[in-house]
């Protein structure tokens, strides 16, 4: 998740700790916790900067749960009062009529002490924060919210494959989605290159792994795929550069690289992406390492759309379904934020 | 050249703006400004972190002035009196016998206030600076200490060719060996993204220049190759991330990357180069640009070593003359700071 300045501060003399969800109810089918799936219910709170709410974009657009749930895109710059809706009209939310995410957690828990942070999704009708548990929102997408998936959604949670991918994404979480953030957060020379090392020790397993299969676990795309889609698709952009992942380039990495293309360019993935957003983010939010606030011009973003040749590997990446349809309107990212 | 913390101070809410050598003076075969060109009466002064001394180091090599004009080579961490020898025993130059560099300025003007920069050329018998004319102090190794060159040493400032290698190196000056600092020491986002702009427009013109020929100017090396060099081996270490000239990496242009292994695997060029100081020197010393002082783990410098078939181009590195020989004995760069 993305904290606000409150969560940035992790980043001192101590080493980087990323705080547990704090509001962890689940909507589910059968609404055990009081929040039954329901369509035009919830919104979807995001930042396109973001790697841990960028998961729900995508499995949303997977899932074909865009009318079902409605989506709120913060401005990747957060104020004092962390994120915000200065991208739209008024500066508030048009659906939940707010300016501040923080006034939805306010009325979740008044006074909470936590940071805020991205994904979230809020009730509508009440205004109220349900869920900020971004490891367990898209598990919930994809295995509560089967009633309103579009016709020709994949499974991208299948039981049969759960503990593989369990395991799996559990290796990505700590050593790269993870492992990216405690390299660059790190306060001692130390930290970070056990960070770092961790980085590429389990990029290059991943890319033995890849080499030979196009996707992680089965021959479809799962949740795991997207959780680490959404990590190297910000590699080169923010991690290599500010956060100091550069043993290599993920353009250097042939296997990694082209499966990244892979995805990219298969419909839900590519088109949830922002590189303005994801570089402004990292760049002008993280003061105690980019004191600048400079946002670099590079990396050339083209590379993304060249050919990736990784069909030839087989795998069906909807297994029995379909491709997602295109974008809903009001939802592109804008034409000078992607390749 | 590279100066200690005062001409870092550039870096600040002005442009960045590289100040002129105040002291000129130059050593020459006719001793014109009383510096009479003489075998060990002088020392040379670097950092082999800094890309201006570096210039130095490699003309020293190619010329095999290594005997006529001795080396100090100071600790890649200045101190707030900048360029100390804490790399000798007892923290003393042991020819000299000064802690810091400023002591041979101070001897030759009491209470200078501008910068103490490398490469600097300090008079043995008296102690004083004779010059710190990075631009010029390479020709003058080049064209005025010819008595004292090994048999076989190339020409790196031939005469025909003087006017063209001029105006290659002024281009390069501007826009490449200057322009990656205005980019890193930029103090707005317009005045980075300009620098930045201007950096790879000229490599791009450079790779076109140097895809059908071995060498900037003419069939051999000359001092534009050297001042091309000393950049480009930085450029992925530390330009790419410290001073976010992230377009691409030197290492993804197929002609320069080729160009910098083949000077690389010259004699006399990779062997000056020290990647341990550099890192270190960039990552530590510019805290208004890496508050946290840590040096990233990347990139992996093994790729300078691959073939780079730039022999096919034909060319004479050495024109008529020959290659050098070893690097002298004490001033090998250590194992575990070079690929």
């Amino acid at each position: 998740m993305s904290d606000g300045p409150a969560g940035n501060s992790a980043y001192g003399h101590r080493p980087f700790k990323r705080s547990r969800s704090h509001f962890a109810d689940r909507i589910t089918a059968d609404g055990r916790d009081g929040w039954p799936v329901e369509a035009g219910r919830y919104r979807l709170v995001v930042s396109r900067a973001c790697p841990w709410a960028s998961r729900a974009l995508v499995a949303r657009r997977l899932l074909g749960l865009e009318d079902a749930l409605s989506l709120a895109v913060a401005d990747p710059i957060q104020d004092d009062r962390s994120w915000r809706f200065t991208l739209d009209p008024g500066g508030r939310d048009p659906v939940l009529g707010i300016s501040h995410l923080s006034e939805a957690y306010d009325r979740r828990e008044r006074g909470y002490p936590g940071g805020v942070s991205v994904p979230a999704v809020v009730d509508v009708p009440s205004g109220r924060l349900v869920t900020n548990d971004y490891q367990r929102i898209t598990l919930d997408l994809a295995t509560e919210w089967t009633a309103l998936h579009r016709p020709g959604a994949p499974d991208l949670y299948p039981r049969a494959l759960r503990g593989e991918i369990d395991a799996v994404m559990a290796e990505v979480h700590e050593d790269v989605n993870n492992g990216v953030y405690r390299a660059g957060f790190a306060s001692s020379q130390e930290e970070y290159e056990a960070a770092c090392r961790g980085v590429f020790r389990r990029l290059e397993m991943l890319a033995e792994r890849l080499a030979g299969q196009r996707y992680l676990v089965g021959d479809t795309i799962t949740e795991a795929d997207i959780r680490l889609f959404t990590t190297l698709v910000r590699f080169d952009a923010v991690y290599h550069g500010h956060f100091k992942c550069n043993r290599w380039k993920l353009a250097e990495d042939p296997v990694l690289w082209a499966y990244a293309r892979d995805l990219y360019r298969t419909p839900g993935f590519g088109d949830t992406v922002d590189f303005d957003h994801v570089k402004r983010h990292y760049y002008q939010v993280h003061t105690g390492i980019n004191p600048t606030r400079i946002v670099p011009l590079g990396p050339d973003p083209a590379g993304w759309t060249v050919p990736h040749h990784r069909e030839r590997l087989g795998g069906r990446p909807f297994g029995d379904g379909t491709p997602p349809g295109p974008v809903p309107a009001g939802e592109e990212v804008p034409a000078g934020h992607r390749p």
